[in-house]
């Protein structure tokens, strides 16, 4: 078992330490909550004044903080970690924070010669609570492999992002898709209603096909993630049903942002000679317009 | 077995009139291209030198034609369905067209004293070949039922979408979200490019998530379609992580014009006071906006 | 003075037939509006049963119909112009339609040996009434000489756009940019009021700038149109503050949806490698998403 | 003649400082750059080795900084203004920063007695040089007028732009407005291309027009801001055009998505029962999409 300084006590990082504790860690707890230090103090951890206090002696740091300026006061400011952290340490900061920050913390984290990774959780407080988290783990192999057994007091499934700062990106990509969908899943949903068409229909119909499953596991990997651009559907007429969709929601008036947006990047895709490509070869056209012609590709 | 008329024979239309045939069924053919006639009359099919004459004497008649106008030149104009139509008889549209031209068809036909569904097709072509066709019925329980027998010569799977007009709507429905949501995905898959980030990891954590298997089955059947938009992850929140994708991606030069639309969808909500409300509640956000507010809910 | 069959008698329409009979040109009128043609008859016209008839005789036919299909039926359906028209008349089609549209009429007419032009005309119903429109000319120069006796007895401007179907096309553009300004001026104004400003002093600005003048006749005359795209403002500067202004109205909750479409426009920009080139250079960067990269410049 | 330091010595800053210098002032001038330093040392300045220096015994601190953590570094920083500032002195941010930014700035000097405006520039470095800066003055009355005769070194002309705070956000709205409509006005300067229209004949009409001269002073004031939406052109057919410019671009490959997100706005005014009012009540339809609905008019 091992010595863990957990820094951020609230509605996600409490129970994740509540169950390191029970994992029989020993803990050194901080947090401006008073409150949230008593309740761990109750269930064994003991309590400290600073962060740097709670990482004297300890062999992993964990910072559960929510925004990065936070992380960077509690690891470099007055009484920060970095004042009574042992080289030998593991920072594990599991924040959501801006992966730009990311990079810039442990790079200055490893100019002191101190080892960090970042592993945000995926889920929601119930699995905090279950210890059921999603543990999205970025940092060398090495890291992850110290690690391992102490996150997963936390969390159920572990899934190495790559080196460092990966863990913080795939979080920032999930939650992107996950939350434009939303907007995306609303206007279909309207423009539904506004049809008079029964959603549990659409729903019925959707669920067999990628307007439902999403495109990276069924149209994607057979096409353009192999190269082949050649046309199952093709962009002119996706860019022509978008139309016919667009001109009914305008006609009912249901507004429809992000399908107003699509529609110029299928028709920034036929402007570019794609009309007679396969409606997946958009991904080509995206990476075109982010000036990722050149690289590799994925 | 049945006496059709088949009007319109494609790359969709030529395989499904085949596989009439071969169920038995008795079919009269018409196109404006003789070579199609010619390839279904060796297969057994009757030639016909108009839609009039293709209609003389059957009890069904399948239009699949590329557009509206055509299916209402063919159904209305000279030498057209309506010449030669019995009253007994059941027209079935499965061309995909503006839904409301639908309405304005099925309409017309009715105050002629004709019946007339519309029967779009879900899949490809190597599906129509196969007999395996996705066939998305819009009809009256009677249309539906007297229908079956024939279109399941087609397909392999029915799905009775609500009465007449309903077929191409769900039709509609299905293509927008499916082919807006490729131009998201793309958006996704380029700014996990562009952060350096595998894309196989990005995938191995959205396939568990709404990111990956959509919101329809996962996050909105117990919130807000159930009316509950107490916050499991609040609307704020998703609107800050947005920003955060958007700022990142914005400095790493990757155009998201579909995440730039959402942002502002977020805003609008929180600018109506949602802001505390679950991300499932963007649904009644846009509802709202289209006016639907005062209606009942789906 | 000549012989003029003017079709269509609306808002519009009305009052210009009435200065062409001011000036003293001999009109036969129709419209399926009885009482339009009453009011006119009244005022010296000659009332006609159908567009076949009024255009008897004529040598200029002018017609101002709210859409395209309509002035398509006009021209050629039963009882319509072609059926009577002179192949020395001229026609003058003054609606409002789609430009392509517009093409297809002139060209259809072309074949049938009849001469046609189009003059939208800009301002309002009250312009109508006093002979002070705006006439948008398209036609050649022999077409626009003949006519422009009979056009200055309803306007008091006419702008020579160019050949046949010019007139049209320019009277789109010129809508298109002052109803989407419409919106983005909204934009503007509504971040100012939620900012907490005086809208007077922001008027006060921006009248003195672009944001007041537009950019046609200010930054663009001699920067991106003369080929020279050094930075007097550079894109990545541009990018800046238009991320700072998103940035402060997501704060403040107002939705600027042009705004944030705007920002992944200089993004892209960027992205091409055109952030150290003058702000004006996005003309040529949206020429090259247009696909016009390898024409000639304007 | 005033004693003022001046930090910040630019591009912008230094040929300011130059100008301060010619009309007598006294200058103390600080900056990370020793060469700006010792080019206005020349002229006459005296230089600072801190920005604690150069404000000892200064009248006025005028501050022209990249950024706003600039700002509040060398406000509030180990050896900075405020270590020797008088309370009888009067700083002036002349720096572009994030107007929620100022406003903090301001409090925090406000809270420790000192008095701050914010005074930004427009137009350009030639100005500068002139001395013919645009002067946008947040301020009091009482700050305003000590400040004129010192700011009048550096400018032509001076907008009172409100008390504190003012002056920077007016910069952001005209910033915003010029940036966002000069990639406006390029989808209208590229459609006309692809559309075959000489640019030079839709610049002549579009300058008699708000697609030219902006809305602010043709359409709105005797509409919208007057209260009075009763059409002079309906939203109805703003829409409707906007929709057959889109119809066009999409034909022709010119992706729109500015116009694509006005349709859109259009779209949910006419959802919100406006489709029948004036197309300027489009400002009423933003302020209430911003929660504005409630609070007095502009």
């Amino acid at each position: 078992m091992a010595v863990i300084a957990f820094i951020g006590l609230g509605q996600m990082g409490s129970p994740m330490a509540g169950n390191l504790l029970k994992q029989g860690h020993k803990l050194h707890v901080f947090d401006i909550n008073q409150g949230a230090i008593a309740r761990l103090v109750e269930k064994g951890a003991q309590a400290a004044t600073s962060p740097a206090a709670a990482t004297e002696g300890a062999e992993f740091v964990i910072t559960m903080l929510p925004n990065g300026d936070l992380v960077r006061s509690v690891l470099f400011g007055e009484q920060g970690v970095c004042q009574s952290l042992s080289p030998q340490a593991l920072v594990i900061d599991m924040s959501t924070i801006h992966p730009l920050q990311t990079d810039q913390l442990i790079a200055a984290m490893s100019e002191k010669g101190f080892s960090m990774m970042d592993v945000p959780v995926g889920r929601t407080s119930d699995h905090a609570v279950a210890g059921t988290l999603l543990l999205l783990a970025g940092g060398t192999s090495a890291q992850i492999e110290r690690a391992t057994p102490v996150l997963m007091a936390m969390g159920n499934e572990l899934i190495p992002a790559g080196g460092p700062g990966m863990g913080i990106r795939v979080k920032l990509i999930n939650n992107y898709m996950s939350i434009a969908l939303n907007a995306l899943s609303a206007e279909a949903a309207v423009l539904c209603e506004a049809l008079g068409l029964s959603f549990d229909v659409a729903l019925k119909v959707m669920n067999g096909t990628p307007a439902g499953k999403g495109h990276f596991t069924t149209t994607w990997p057979n096409k353009v993630l192999k190269g082949d651009v050649s046309p199952a559907f093709m962009i002119d007429l996706a860019h022509k049903d978008l139309g016919i969709a667009l001109d009914v929601a305008n006609q009912l008036h249901v507004p429809m942002p992000l399908g107003a947006a699509s529609r110029e990047v299928y028709n920034q895709a036929r402007a570019s000679g794609r009309g007679r490509e396969d409606w997946t070869a958009l991904l080509e056209q995206v990476r075109n317009s982010a000036g990722l012609a050149m690289k590799q590709k994925m």
